[in-house]
């Protein structure tokens, strides 16, 4: 087995190499009715006005305002009901001088009528089988119509490709009988667990072997991302035959994830079966805590990720590397986790050599963000990964945080973000940041 | 048709009798990957010690550290090394004095031994075919063991009832064998769109006729909020036909949510309905904008909806009301849009006699949250729905509200909130914060 070397390369240089070699899935067309958070492929525009026709905002009666031009409380304007329509119906007269068409709200305004006075500023009466109106105001031209195109013009762009399908933008889809949609694909993510110790879920445990978690995990991790999951496990620690079995699965996805349990030569394999496939190398290893070992490489248009085998690691290195590619492929805005400050809500006294995610409960609220440490920070444990919803980012050299500090916190859920590495509050340390605060 | 007296009632004593009435739906067990986003519907508790067994955080050697109590630069002590094992692997042979075992990540400690020492602070040596360490230093008892159950013990409570299933938690119970998981059911959510203006999506448009935005719409939000959907129409405008619809429909849903178009009668024909049915109705007007209309009833352990035509309304009222209705039934702690406070983007000069919910696009950053109005506020404009993210909600009696100032902000991405109506971003008017800011 060849023996590859590893040069760390800061999070911020692994994440740009990543977006260096992005490219879009293809697309499909599905039901509007399938189409719930999917991504748009397509610019599209509103294919009429809306409204679609002059319409009464109101109940009450369509007329032409000069009727009332001479209109007071002592001589009113007495007007012929002709018809009632409701919304979707349309008027059998036309309205002239001296007639009104009694109108619901959302029906289209009747020929001839240039305006519309509410039900509840008229009388109405019924004289020898025959209905009539009194007004006793003047109306205006144009009173209470909404207008064709004034909310929308027939060929506005109304939603762009990259666009997440929102129940919003179904209900504009549907407005303008949209009734399927052109989507990006979801991208194949293989997932190739490598590890003799490790069990199926489904088995009891055994001496000195431990159940699968991690490939279940990052399924529901890049599901949430948007992609489809195939799932493969090899069992065998032999480096020729987990080779063809990497160049098997390779073949069915667009990207392939390993993630290895902690098993002899699990953290050489992958980078050397990459180079034995002739794959590009992005990197190999990242200065940062957890999920160091963390190897990125492209092959033919394909990805091939190899996630440390602890499953905090692994869940991070799926967040920081995964995510953008899945999305960007997609062409969604924010491809990367939520970047958000928050402050600290409880002391960190760890030294932080390295960039270090620490697993955290993010609390966003109406009086700001509180984040604070989840469980256990050993970085095989499981059980911090429960309350987890965020990691708190903690640039290298310093010697810990205090309680109250203000960090950067990256959250998988919710929009995204577009770059958030920028950030003074991800890259400068605490003292660099005091610094700066007391000089300004 | 009965004519039914509409009393408003505020958006929070709205929300407050919704909550009083709420139910469980019933469970079900389905497998762990296809558990993304379920309510888990038990407690689940570890069902063995993480780690299962004493193992070795580090590849190393296992070894007896009393064997190394005299060891030192000039006197190392030297050890028979019997065999490697990696994880997954169980010792063949026991660690006694004068031997070590080579132990990879993750393998469980062998017989004998109470310490590991690195791999990289030893000499490895070969003599005679057979392999030995050389040790110079002293080594502790218990150093670089993780001890069985230091990570989580047995019997440990590993998530609540109520608990959304992330990533995370999927990690944790393919961890303990838990290959199917108890949920919550998703309840069935009937629409049933009524009005004779509506055309269906596929149709092209005709006269005084438009598309039905409204049902795709609400499908879509309540699929986010986790329930399944059926899909109804009714196109005549006539009581009866109508009253006997919803009673049918009513049959096959938890909640059926009605969404009228603006026809004839459509404000008055659900209440009545509700009333021949002999459904409690908790209200029928709501103090709010959009969606005064909005109406509320049980019957029979199921929910009606009676949500305004127009899609902000119905938008707003599916949020409030049919949203906690959802979540509640499933234990959500969070069952109601999360409430964050932000800074208004740009002046709302708007008066405001009402409790307003405004469509606008939150944006949370770095640098706190900013929230500014999303197009056109006409309460029937769809545009304005295509960018909203969340609802500014201004307590009415004010004359307006000026750019920068600090705000209620209700959005349905996220986790949800557990009350967001007692804070006083949400229910004081401007003047009276001011004031209140003075006083302090």
């Amino acid at each position: 087995m060849p023996v590859v070397k590893r040069n760390p390369i800061p999070v911020s240089d692994a994440v740009k190499k990543i977006m260096e070699h992005t490219s879009l899935w293809g697309t499909e067309e599905v039901p509007l009715t399938e189409a719930d958070d999917r991504i748009l492929a397509d610019d599209l525009s509103a294919t009429h006005d809306v409204p679609p026709f002059n319409r009464s905002p109101y109940d009450g009666f369509a007329i032409l305002s000069k009727d009332t031009a001479e209109a007071s409380e002592t001589h009113p304007a007495k007007l012929h009901v002709l018809e009632t329509i409701g919304a979707g119906q349309v008027a059998v007269n036309q309205v002239k001088s001296g007639a009104a068409i009694r109108i619901m709200t959302g029906a289209q305004i009747p020929n001839g009528a240039d305006a519309v006075i509410m039900l509840e500023l008229v009388k109405e009466m019924d004289e020898h089988g025959e209905s009539y109106i009194e007004i006793k105001r003047n109306v205006k031209s144009n009173d209470n119509i909404s207008f064709q195109g004034e909310d929308t013009k027939k060929g506005t762009l109304l939603a762009e490709t990259g666009n997440r399908i929102t129940p919003g933008l179904i209900a504009v889809l549907a407005t303008f009988g949209y009734h399927t949609v052109n989507v990006f694909k979801k991208p194949i993510v293989g997932i190739l667990s490598t590890g003799t110790e490790l069990l199926d879920i489904k088995e009891p445990l055994q001496p000195g072997k431990i159940r699968n978690s991690n490939a279940y995990m990052v399924a529901a991790q890049v599901r949430a991302m948007g992609a489809k999951v195939n799932m493969y496990q090899h069992r065998e620690d032999d480096f020729e035959s987990l080779y063809e079995n990497v160049k098997e699965c390779l073949k069915e996805s667009d990207l392939l994830i390993t993630t290895g349990g902690v098993s002899v030569g699990d953290y050489d394999f992958l980078p050397a079966i990459y180079e034995k496939l002739g794959a590009h190398v992005l990197f190999n290893k990242v200065a940062m805590r957890p999920g160091s070992v963390t190897t990125v490489a492209v092959h033919e248009g394909k990805w091939l990720f190899g996630l440390s085998g602890n499953p905090s690691a692994c869940f991070v290195g799926c967040e920081l590397f995964v995510r953008p590619v899945v999305q960007s492929g997609m062409k969604v805005r924010k491809p990367h986790c939520k970047a958000v400050k928050a402050v600290l809500g409880a002391d960190f006294p760890k030294a932080n050599p390295f960039t270090r995610f620490v697993r955290a409960v993010l609390t966003e609220g109406v009086e700001g963000n509180v984040v604070t440490p989840a469980g256990l920070d050993k970085s095989g444990s499981v059980s911090s990964l429960l309350a987890a919803n965020a990691f708190i980012v903690l640039p290298g050299g310093t010697r810990g945080w205090e309680k109250e500090s203000e960090v950067g916190v990256l959250t998988w859920n919710g929009e995204g973000s577009e770059w958030p590495w920028d950030s003074p509050l991800f890259f400068k340390s605490q003292a660099t940041r005091t610094a700066e605060k007391q000089q300004s």
